[in-house]
């Protein structure tokens, strides 16, 4: 835990943001916390609750809740940018005129940008100009926010280009229920983040197709294999795909009732196409998105992506999902170990 | 799937035996499956079921049963050993005098020898001449005996330290449904059979204190880096553990409801001491000697296994259990990537 406090500001009062601010203020931190909707920042500021998104949960009194985004970027050297990765830029935009002094951008969001094909991190470092910032951290792991709010124990990782700056947020956050990891490796952080939502989705699928065990632990194990191949292609260290963030995080995506992407999947396995799954879950799956971008990239930098590319035939060229799941089965044996070092970049002898 | 139809002998007519015998019959092999129990052989030959393990299959007619062990093996150059590790070296002493021609040994079982330290490929290793033995094989990975009787899709891995022989069996086993891996790995795919029923104990207890997801996927994640730091000190290659025997056997192990291992934990995190589990369990807990084993190895050799040492004073020590969970979170704040590179054997300048 740090010794020095430090007022902090917190853009996005949702679960994850208001999560985030109650271990800041666990950590006797000033955390500003900065929404946009004024009824839900009156609730916080005199109930100490922020009942739609963390209920039965009382807020510590050290959290103050701001409506204006001016006064609650005043005089602050970091940010915990916790709002949906399509609104970052925006939000950006209005926060880059209002500082004076270089921020420490904290970003806790999982995507690849369409189109684009940027990581967060890249995003950001777009928007803001090099004058305004010091630094850009991603903080990510296996972390649903009602647990973290109700202190069960929680680990997860920060990385960043500039590792003295990821190490101060790791001061920052570290307490006894939740526990911070460095890893220098930011490349690898956010794209497991990301594609984990791929793997999930492919999980779904086969309970929907009504196999059982032993299909879901091949699908997440071979789709973590190629998804370390995609990263580490991109300049990813593989060690980070069996870390927090990566076998960490996939685990609790792809085994949690909760999860949309899951959700989606098994539904496409009993037999919906995508237009009907997308109707019936009247929200965004960020899997669906993701798989696009990851075919993408696949196709750009040339990486062979079995799973990805059957999902992406499923999703947008109207693939048998069956057929397409067993094609997976029957392609030509292979060496575990050659495929994994195939991720390192270069073949060994063995 | 091989041209080349061989006579195979499948010593151990339990659940998994049975299904690694249909797997050989559906290639059109010539399959011997030898058991103790004369009423179950009859079974097997006359009604084609093996109904105690497997209830509800029918058996391929190239499969027959056999009773007696000399003739099981007669003229037989390939042994499925799918017996429990504890009958393995017995079952072996019975064999050796019968077979006149070097057999190479497929072993299916998952365990470190009590005492010994021994991996089951040693043991084989000690009861079996070398002028008898053509070389050990051992084939793991995540998979439910009844999902593969019932042809659902699963994948496995077989090393050995000849990977000549381990491609024979991988092609003796290779078909549409059943997927077989070659790694040249034994250490490692040994140890990561072994040592997963650790980090299920650990999950167990974590669910069994009230703890959710979070806690879940942090104990999987940093029990699966302390086993591959003591793999690789054992001269496993760390990548194994992220491949199918390690983290793929491991979430089949963490996230069925079938796990004794699993179940144990959750008694012991509900506040059961280690005896009222095993009566109440009446079966072996495959976990508890592992975890013994793995905290003596980690002593010899000099490995730091935190989760394992805290699990070893739960079990043989008295520790209370929720104080010693709740250690494991306030370690001194560590670099991951740094964890992950000791596996290696080396630290690497970050």
């Amino acid at each position: 835990m740090s010794e020095i406090k430090q007022k902090i500001a917190v853009i996005g009062a949702g679960s994850w943001g208001t999560a985030l601010a109650m271990v800041l203020a666990d950590n006797q931190h000033q955390v500003r916390l900065w929404g946009h909707n004024e009824v839900q920042i009156t609730e916080i500021n005199t109930h100490h609750t922020n009942s739609k998104y963390l209920p039965n949960i009382e807020l510590p009194t050290n959290i103050v809740g701001y409506h204006s985004l001016e006064q609650a970027v005043e005089d602050i050297e970091t940010i915990i940018m916790a709002i949906p990765t399509k609104a970052i830029r925006d939000v950006l935009k209005d926060i880059v005129p209002l500082v004076k002094r270089p921020m420490t951008i904290v970003h806790v969001s999982k995507g690849i940008e369409p189109d684009s094909l940027l990581r967060i991190s890249e995003m950001i470092e777009e928007e803001v100009p090099a004058s305004k910032l010091q630094a850009v951290v991603v903080l990510s792991g296996p972390s649903h926010a009602e647990e973290v709010s109700l202190r069960q124990p929680t680990i997860v990782t920060v990385s960043s280009k500039n590792m003295k700056a990821a190490e101060k947020i790791q001061d920052l956050f570290m307490n006894q229920n939740f526990r911070v990891y460095t890893n220098p490796d930011i490349v690898g952080v956010e794209i497991g983040g990301a594609l984990k939502n791929i793997i999930a989705l492919a999980a779904g699928i086969t309970n929907g197709l009504g196999y059982g065990d032993n299909a879901k632990a091949a699908l997440i194990t071979r789709g973590l294999a190629e998804i370390s191949r995609l990263g580490t292609a991109m300049g990813a260290n593989p060690l980070t795909f069996s870390g927090i963030t990566g076998i960490g995080d996939l685990i609790v995506t792809c085994t949690s009732i909760h999860s949309r992407n899951w959700r989606a999947g098994n539904m496409l396995g009993k037999g919906n196409n995508l237009e009907e799954v997308l109707a019936n879950m009247g929200m965004v799956v960020e899997g669906v998105r993701t798989t696009k971008a990851a075919y993408q990239l696949a196709q750009k930098i040339g990486v062979d992506m079995p799973i990805t590319n059957a999902l992406y035939d499923v999703l947008f060229n109207e693939q048998n999902v069956k057929d397409s799941v067993d094609s997976l089965m029957t392609r030509v044996k292979r060496n575990e170990i050659e495929d994994l070092f195939n991720a390192w970049g270069e073949k060994q002898e063995l």
